[in-house]
């Protein structure tokens, strides 16, 4: 059977430029004056605006396994972690380099469907392929280099949050946990139904909330805002030590998706939401007198955005406010979200 | 013995941003004004200058080998590889980030050791580190996305070269093919010394020509460039092939490393120069009667511009005129530089 190892070195970067044959150049900022083929990209200059530069990877064994991961939907996800940092920052996506390291052993087929999937995400968020590295790997893994735009001043940073803030997420947390869970157990995407297959492509194929993020930015509502990669009491500690804030979330209202409901039943499914990770959805601090203009923003987006607690002074720590009715610590629930390391 | 997994996942990125610590920070375009930290790195506008974006990776077992690589040259060396491609448009390298992957067995003394090399090389080309991702890996694995500028139109593309133009490289070529001889014969850099020391260092730290690149886009004197990581005769195809062209190389004009002739011997090392690989000199075009002025220019730097042949009518082909006085097409040295994959 042929292997990746006939593959030129050139091929799948070639395959993902193919497969996305950009309709509408954009706008001008960042568009590639020279793309693939030669040393480096040429991008044209982001005059009066501000360059993001984001990098993510996922590699084989530790983000995901490819024995369950459709290639189509991996490609997808290498990207997407990547728009949505650039979302996190309130920022618009542009330009990205792929780096691809493939098993000599990878059917061409797998890495066709990856091509095909960094080409649909690509094409979905207007972003164009402008370069990239291919070449055999002892392990299989996909690193994006993206570049964005921003309004200089614009950026929402992680640490604008002030004590007094309310703080809010996007969209309902926790699917993706439970869909881990069910690959783990032996669960597959092709043969999954219902809250079950809601649950495994929340975890196989995460939206980035661009838009979301770009409005929260634009509007000036977000103060501080970060995505949800590693679970949320671990990405808000972040966002509070990048403050100087601490911080109350109240679990209760913590929005949990319906389908981690279904999977793993109430109690896992609210833990899930708090520490499971990979949700990509945005945590975003606002000025309480922000208040009805964010609830008016979910409406119009229908996205919701959920009040679940507050910035408070540093010195009163970062806190869960549980069902019980306890105060409990973040750090209590540390770890948030654990890579499954195959050499472990 | 403590092990990569006790580092936490920002460890890495903080080191080598720690260990560069920027003295001067340059001119305002693509300056970071908020760097490493946050969900990405926002870049001052480049205004009335273009952006460069290239992105190139290092994975163990098949760039190199960890057990003949010190940590301190392979971070040089991840570095370099980029740099060498900003190099060969002609640009300024200014910002980038890096992506590790480290097996849990990695002593966190090696991995020091390479922040410690990307730290070095960074403040020697005056790059910041701006974000980075680090975690687990199966195989050790460094990528960088490397973000440069350059005035426009001012960018030496691939594909500039017209017939009559004369084919120049800079430096002498050979020794990283040498080097690479002696260490799978299990020669090790700190037990070498004379012109065995001397090539492992051109295989294992390889001398982007930034300052040459610059100043042969500046002056206009490269009609087209590349930078030569796989060997003369496949990086001398690919520049024919962009610019529409043909080219005629006198193997007795190519310059031969003195490290690589005494380490390989005279028939290998001229060998070595033309199929090698890992170079990281520039090949550029120049109008013939430009020819004075690289030499003025070679000597000024006090940098070997030798030429080396001449760019000729497409339909004549890539020929090398060897030193028995026959034309070879350049296909038939075939393949260039093989990486040495541990899978196959």
């Amino acid at each position: 059977m042929a292997r990746i190892a006939r593959l030129t070195e050139q091929g799948f970067i070639d395959w993902v430029a193919r497969f996305a044959r950009p309709r509408d150049p954009g706008p001008q900022a960042l568009r590639a004056i020279l793309g693939i083929g030669d040393d480096a990209a040429v991008l044209a200059s982001a005059s009066r605006l501000h360059t993001l530069l984001t990098t993510d990877f996922l590699t084989d064994g530790i983000h995901f396994r490819a024995a369950w991961t459709p290639g189509f939907l991996l490609g997808r996800k290498a990207l997407a972690v990547n728009l949505s940092d650039i979302a996190a920052m309130g920022g618009v996506p542009r330009s990205f380099v792929l780096s691809a390291g493939f098993p000599r052993r990878t059917e061409p087929a797998y890495a066709r469907q990856v091509a095909r999937g960094v080409a649909s995400q690509a094409r979905r968020f207007g972003v164009s392929l402008v370069g990239g590295d291919t070449c055999a790997s002892r392990a299989l893994f996909l690193n994006v280099a993206l570049l964005g735009l921003i309004e200089p001043g614009r950026e929402v940073r992680r640490s604008g949050a002030r004590s007094g803030d309310g703080l809010y997420v996007t969209g309902r947390l926790g699917a993706p946990a439970a869909g881990l869970f069910l690959l783990k157990a032996g669960a597959r995407f092709a043969r999954a139904s219902g809250a079950r297959a809601e649950a495994i492509r929340a975890h196989l194929d995460p939206e980035p909330r661009v838009l979301a993020g770009r409005l929260l930015g634009l509007t000036g509502l977000a103060s501080a805002m970060i995505d949800l990669s590693d679970g949320l009491a671990r990405d808000l500690s972040r966002l509070c030590a990048a403050s100087g804030a601490g911080a109350v979330v109240e679990q209760e209202a913590i929005p949990v998706a319906p389908s981690a409901a279904t999977v793993l039943g109430g109690r896992a499914a609210a833990r899930a939401a708090l520490v499971g990770g990979e949700d990509y959805e945005l945590l975003f601090a606002a000025r309480a007198d922000h208040h009805e203009q964010v609830r008016r923003l979910s409406r119009r987006m229908r996205l919701p955005m959920s009040r679940i607690g507050q910035i408070v002074p540093k010195r009163r720590g970062v806190r869960i406010l549980t069902r019980s009715g306890r105060y409990l610590p973040v750090e209590a629930l540390r770890g948030g979200f654990r890579h499954f390391p195959v050499d472990a």
